[in-house]
């Protein structure tokens, strides 16, 4: 008997295809067994090998979702919920097989609260058709995690990226939710008051729940006001720890920047190539401010002034739009424009996050991992957060580079872990990073989280295989 | 037999003797079975019964945290964390007895890492303690009540006050916790990253949880560099409902108020009289800006713009010290100032909170009500939030006097909820608000809450009767 919570084996393939014909029956053309399908709807951007589902459905209705669930509970087969497919530690692999729910055409937005700054969405409306909607409202959705994920599939991992160091995370950009559970109700997790004592915070309790506890249907999530001016600019570095440095100085000054970003000189030589730019090969910060004119230009000065005590600069910044795109343009083509180093290899995202005393010491360090391991593996960092990614370059058919690349990311999160950050910033855990919990988080923790698995959802049908092994 | 997680009814008096026992065998002179002491630690400013714990005792580590909670365990009585006793829902009331664990005197600073801004405290540490010890390195705790609460027992009610509508609730600003389990074990919810996508968010599960799911027993928490400008100011206004209104374009024009309070006329007149000011008594909101000179100084003349437009001002502002604490001081002393209003009677502190839009309106009904059952009721609120109290000053003593209150505090609940709000913003359920759950979540988020206290609390010995019912 599988202990509340868990599933270790792959049902009975005779009860998949009862459920199967089920949902078959009820959803018709929106239910696929097609191979092609289902390995897509597995997708993974990591080495994880492609688990595929054995059916996707499509829903279009938070009631739908319920039937779907109602069905898989019923024969105790796995539900693995699917937004945009740009998760990076194999969320969406269907390690026991099972239903896939795409819930990409659930994307409406359901009101705008301008008055509230906030937006009821459902939830595969992505982040920037969130900000096409909201262009002629003056406010708009922070969250960049760079690629055009869906907000449910964002508030599952909860996600972050460019602008966190200013906005915060999905944590704190979700004010409620609803959810259907295991057992097939829906849950309303919050009000839509800013703040409540009422309570568990079942909001926070889904966010970065990775489908495991259940399937988010709804989102209110908290807008910005567009700010009257922005200035951007990118500032050079004699070397990665000077960079750091002056990170870990402007955000201890209280400089209230929305956007910090560090890029090795490798990335910026990709970024150069690809996107034709005449960056300086150095380390390089790409920053960003929000407020009035005076303000942005008297923020813009004083980071100036911080990166010339570190070696850096000058900092050049500005604040038409359309330059200011230029920059941030380079900044989003990374991903490519670093698999353009090294074309036919797999690049392998990986992140992890440290308090930012230990910045500029973690980040040395990883270098020097780099270095020692011939690997080629551009960094790419939200530094203001102490969060920081590297892509290593990998010919996946080559065995020993595999290894390598493999035991490098290992003493990467080992090392963020020591210096006490975590194995993961904003990726998520997935089943990726699932055996670094137990060191991250300490056994009792670990207990909890099982626990929590176990209460909502006893027969272990949501997600089977992520965050939490059964132990 | 009890549904897990719930106790119903007092332990056996032999079975709480022998625990008893136990533990004064082993605590010595630091339980206490005094009725004056067991009495002050059920201690509520709400017109709950006190309910006094069958002892005290008081707990200076973490380990002999867990010794008692392991006692408790074997003999199945209940345990109330205790911090200092300045809670407003009942939460201290021993409703089926037990033992009450006093963590004042867990009041170590662990640590302060200026360079991350962030500090490691015990429970017991209040936010003055933690402010003072800070005095010298630039920084601050921003989270204020009002009451000089201890920081465990903030994070347990999910506390905010005067600063939230810039620095966020106690959800915002802790870290990372330890907490004692009700199996004894001593969990780690975090590490102390900024940002983390690491499995569930188990910070937020016990923020709030109000000593239900765990014990409190260290917290890690964000700290503030003390702004370079200050400056503060009142504005008077002819309604509550103008007030209100400026309030809202405030926060919707993106204006960073750091603080902005509303007190109704009854109020002023109030604080007037006891901290001998001469306030306009008219509707009032007192307002704090945090920046740089000229960033407020260029905020507070947006507000007094926004002010004048709905009938407000002047808008009169202050940046030196002494003058802006002298107002700030009025603001603090509200709640003594209430009581002076009718000497003899007890003030019953509530609030709600809504979103911004419907924060005059929601003023305006309760306004009204006030004024057609006759009670003495001033009224204060964070409002840039939603978010407001009022104090019915009440004779306790006279029945018909309390029903007219409490009947009125409902009606406030409810036409919260009816307008998406919540029935409590900052104060917390305890046993005092508990009625509204179901209102307010719907049955589906009531029963999730039930199964998390099941999970982490089979037993229900964690202070039983607080947040939800077994239903």
């Amino acid at each position: 008997m599988d202990k509340p919570g868990f599933m270790t084996a792959r049902p009975d393939p005779a009860t998949v295809e009862t459920a199967v014909g089920i949902l078959k029956q009820r959803f018709g053309e929106r239910l696929s067994t097609s191979q092609a399908l289902r390995e897509q709807h597995a997708h993974t951007t990591t080495w994880i090998p492609v688990e595929a589902p054995d059916a996707v459905v499509f829903a279009e209705s938070e009631a739908e979702v319920q039937e779907i669930v109602q069905v898989a509970a019923a024969h105790r087969i796995p539900i693995v919920p699917f937004g945009t497919g740009s998760s990076l530690e194999g969320h969406l692999n269907a390690t026991f097989g099972g239903i896939s729910i795409d819930l990409s055409r659930m994307n409406r937005i359901l009101a705008i609260h301008a008055e509230d700054l906030d937006a009821v969405v459902q939830p595969g409306v992505t982040r920037k058709l969130l900000n096409e909607t909201l262009r002629d409202t003056g406010l708009f959705f922070p969250i960049d995690p760079g690629a055009d994920a869906s907000l449910g599939g964002m508030a599952a991992t909860r996600a972050s990226g460019t602008n966190a160091v200013r906005y915060g995370t999905m944590k704190d950009n979700v004010l409620a939710l609803r959810a259907v559970t295991a057992d097939g109700s829906v849950v309303k997790t919050s009000q839509r008051a800013r703040k409540s004592s009422a309570g568990y915070d079942l909001t926070r309790l889904f966010v970065g729940s990775e489908g495991t506890l259940g399937i988010i249907t709804e989102l209110t999530v908290k807008l910005q006001g567009i700010p009257e001016a922005i200035s951007a600019g990118s500032c050079p570095f004699p070397s990665v720890k000077a960079a750091a440095d002056a990170v870990i100085l402007t955000i201890q000054a209280g400089i209230p920047v929305a956007r910090i970003e560090l890029l090795d000189e490798l990335q910026v030589r990709a970024v150069n190539t690809y996107s034709k730019l005449g960056l300086p090969e150095t380390p390089l910060l790409l920053l960003e401010f929000h407020g009035t004119d005076a303000w942005v230009a008297e923020q813009s000065e004083r980071f100036g002034e911080i990166a010339a005590e570190f070696g850096g600069g000058p900092f050049t910044w500005v604040t038409k739009p359309e330059e200011r795109s230029k920059l941030w343009q380079a900044r989003h083509d990374v991903y490519w424009a670093s698999l353009a180093l090294r074309p036919g290899a797999k690049g392998v995202s990986t992140d992890v996050c440290v308090p930012i005393s230990r910045l500029a010491e973690c980040i040395d360090e990883t270098k020097h991992d780099i270095e020692a391991t011939g690997l080629l593996a551009p960094i790419v960092g939200h530094v203001g957060d102490g969060n920081f990614h590297v892509l290593p370059l990998v010919d996946v058919e080559n065995a020993a580079e595999v290894a390598v690349a493999k035991a490098f990311i290992e003493r990467m999160v080992e090392r963020a872990i020591a210096m006490e950050g975590t194995c993961t910033g904003e990726h998520g855990v997935g089943s990726g990073k699932m055996k670094y919990m137990l060191a991250e988080h300490g056994a009792p923790a670990l207990a909890v989280m099982r626990s929590l698995k176990g209460a909502l959802d006893p027969l272990g049908i949501m997600n089977p295989g992520k965050i939490v092994d059964p132990a």
